[in-house]
């Protein structure tokens, strides 16, 4: 409600903004009642000019260990409440800026300071689990709770991080795992590739790219800095990666006195996102994945239609590149739907998603077959390959897969030879879901022990 | 205390390792005193195998929504106490690995519980303060009497991060902002680097590299993953950058009987530093920086001497690159001093340091000369030189500095022009810091303006 009230209201002040320059218009907006959020403050009050003397006097102190330049203001924070911000010198301002479009429902919320202060919650913090390998008991309820059950349609798998960045940073190892494997056409590693990521060389670390636009932010660590591209100063004096970078729709507004002039710009960007990966692959850099924020935000506020985007996913799936959807700052509620990109009305709108800011951890949502299924054993099995039960994969060679024919028969399991080197399944038809695992669990003990 | 009695235990467990093999001296160890930790166990009570039969099903319902072939078992964070991680199957174990050395000072410690329970915390991770734009009113005075109170000698600068990664990627990014600076001879940009930056394109995007060691792990985004070699699992398939590899030094034990090898071992790696700082200069990707642990975990508990470090620091001032030491797993306490690398008994025994884990937060502190000091107004202002008052710097082109010189009369200062483009100084002897102030907040406000 709030949020179409602004829109319209902007639209409508951009279009008559002459009104803004004559005194007797200064109140263009209704006074809004009071409304349901208790812990709001009645409206601004400044007290001194900001930054004020007590902000000026702190970003000096500040100054002396690390550089304070960026500093805005300081803030009393336990004074903050809803939609104020409150600063260290006494002036309350009405926060639409609300740390970058982090704060998901207001200053000091009392449900979720409660919430914080429950004993299970602040274990989290002091306790410090290692999710990876040893996560808390509640750990997928509470995944199911929370992020899973707002997950975007078609992303049924969850990975959580620390904030955005750290998001798309494994977003796009996420893609270039899924892309290897896809090309590789199985899922063990050579030896080779198993001794060059050894050393930051091809194979073992392929010369993959993502494709990212003009004006894109999608963070600052080393990776994602490669697809950010909104000013100079994060990226100037830092390497990079050779990836590809495509113009981003430059429209004209009001949009419906531009429609042609629009379109032929989104067909131009189009023409160009296809070229370009086109010219990497020939280059060796093949795009493994393009990403793309549904509105640009620290790039400008650049929008695009939800054509544009239908197109920009199709030449996604054309070339069988991945298509990541970066909702870091756009996720959360803020565009009127939850997820920005279920603007696009499309069935099948991304493969990846990340988030963070509003959702006030991160991460990505993800289709299932993005899943990185690390193989296990790769020195022992490669070429799995079957249709229905008529399975089979390569051991290293024939002595060694005897030998594990051997033992698997010695803890009850019967498998037969193929090829040089080959261990083939010809189970009966009566073979069922149960028998599979059976010999998974036997089978992962015999090549764990294996020597 | 308890660790000396580790590591002294330890030495001599391995020197008589046959003990262990005979029944009755199992117990090798005194039967300690139930001591200080009133929030401990007694020790260790096990009721099923683990995982046992409730972290199996976890398992199974995690790996729905994400692999979950990394985890270990399943915690019951709530019951875990001192030394002693419970499990949701209520095994109680003696943790000698502290979610991967994280826990500072035990499980469920109750000062911890109870500060971050105290609103003024729990509002730190309700309000999610901007901190290089919005920091808190305390935010100076916390940095000191936390992070500060054990600032490695001569570090006075300080950075906060959200976790070890990050940490050490916006550790790189500052060396390389402070080599390419030095590498300038002045802190402007010149047009061609603010156009190829936004590219990733050199001159803007330098083809600058850190040096790292086989073996070190130093996180997991693209530019850690250049510098970490531990595990082939966590690089492959993962683009990466070309940056050079030493060899970490392979001791062996006991020491004293091995000190001629392993000189020579660690003067081998040395060399090969050398001998790579060269190599990489000549191919055009100049060392910036060089990273190491002071012990390499990840990679294998691997050692080397006081006299390497020395000897490595040495190379990094001698070739003039930036000596960056990663101690987020050996930080805080655990290696017998706060920092591991004071061991080393060095005066100025590194430029930055990296922290994370048992600091309970992530960071690093660094010398004064690595503060970036992004120029401001690079259009306006290059070339900025000078001894003692004798200064000067480039503005454009003649006109422009000619308008700078005349606003600036008009606002009250004189200055004089020199050369094509130049501003140049010459004050009086009686020149002192705050007329030096006065003029940079005039002029500061002057270029602000200038259109």
């Amino acid at each position: 409600m709030a949020s179409r009230l602004l829109t319209r209201q902007l639209a409508c002040s951009l279009q008559h903004n002459y009104r803004l320059l004559m005194p007797g218009a200064r109140h263009i907006s209704q006074a809004s009642a009071k409304v349901d959020v208790e812990f709001d403050y009645d409206g601004p009050l400044m007290k001194t000019e900001v930054p004020g003397p007590r902000s000026r006097e702190l970003m000096k102190q500040l100054n002396i260990i690390q550089n304070a330049e960026a500093v805005h203001f300081f803030c009393n924070y336990e004074e903050s409440r809803g939609n104020y911000l409150v600063d260290v010198d006494g002036n309350r301002m009405l926060d639409l800026y609300s740390q970058i479009s982090s704060v998901p429902i207001g200053y000091s919320h009392p449900a979720l300071m409660k919430l914080l202060q429950q004993p299970q919650n602040v274990n989290t913090f002091v306790n410090r689990p290692a999710l990876g390998i040893l996560p808390p008991g509640n750990f997928v309820e509470k995944l199911r709770e929370s992020l899973l059950s707002v997950a975007p349609k078609g992303m049924s798998q969850i990975i959580t991080m620390a904030c955005g960045s750290c998001s798309n940073e494994n977003a796009f190892k996420t893609i270039f795992m899924w892309y290897r494997n896809k090309e590789r056409g199985h899922s063990g590693f050579s030896k080779e590739e198993l001794e060059t990521c050894m050393i930051n060389q091809a194979p073992g670390c392929p010369d993959y790219s993502i494709l990212s636009f003009m004006g894109a932010f999608h963070g600052r660590t080393l990776g994602c800095l490669a697809t950010t591209h909104s000013k100079a100063i994060h990226k100037i004096d830092i390497p990079s990666f050779d990836w590809p970078i495509a113009p981003f729709p430059w429209l004209k507004y009001p949009l419906e006195d531009f429609v042609k002039e629009n379109q032929q710009e989104e067909a131009r960007c189009l023409e160009e996102v296809e070229d370009l990966i086109v010219k990497y692959r020939k280059k060796k850099k093949t795009v493994a994945g393009i990403i793309v924020e549904p509105i640009q935000s620290e790039g400008g506020d650049n929008h695009a239609s939800d054509d544009f985007f239908w197109k920009l996913r199709d030449i996604a799936r054309k070339h069988g590149c991945a298509f990541l959807v970066d909702e870091v700052q756009t996720g959360g509620g803020c565009t009127g739907k939850f997820w920005a990109h279920e603007h696009w009305g499309l069935d099948d709108p991304a493969d990846l998603m990340t988030f963070s800011k509003k959702m006030m951890t991160g991460g990505f949502f993800h289709k299932e077959e993005f899943r990185p299924n690390a193989a296990r054993y790769p020195q022992f099995i490669s070429r799995a390959r079957g249709r229905g039960t008529f399975c089979s994969f390569d051991t290293p060679d024939e002595s060694i897969r005897n030998k594990l024919i051997l033992i698997a028969r010695n803890k009850g399991v019967v498998l037969g030879g193929c090829g040089n080197k080959s261990i083939r399944f010809r189970p009966t038809m009566v073979f069922r879901d149960h028998h599979a695992h059976l010999f998974l669990n036997i089978f992962s003990d015999i090549l764990a022990d294996f020597k």
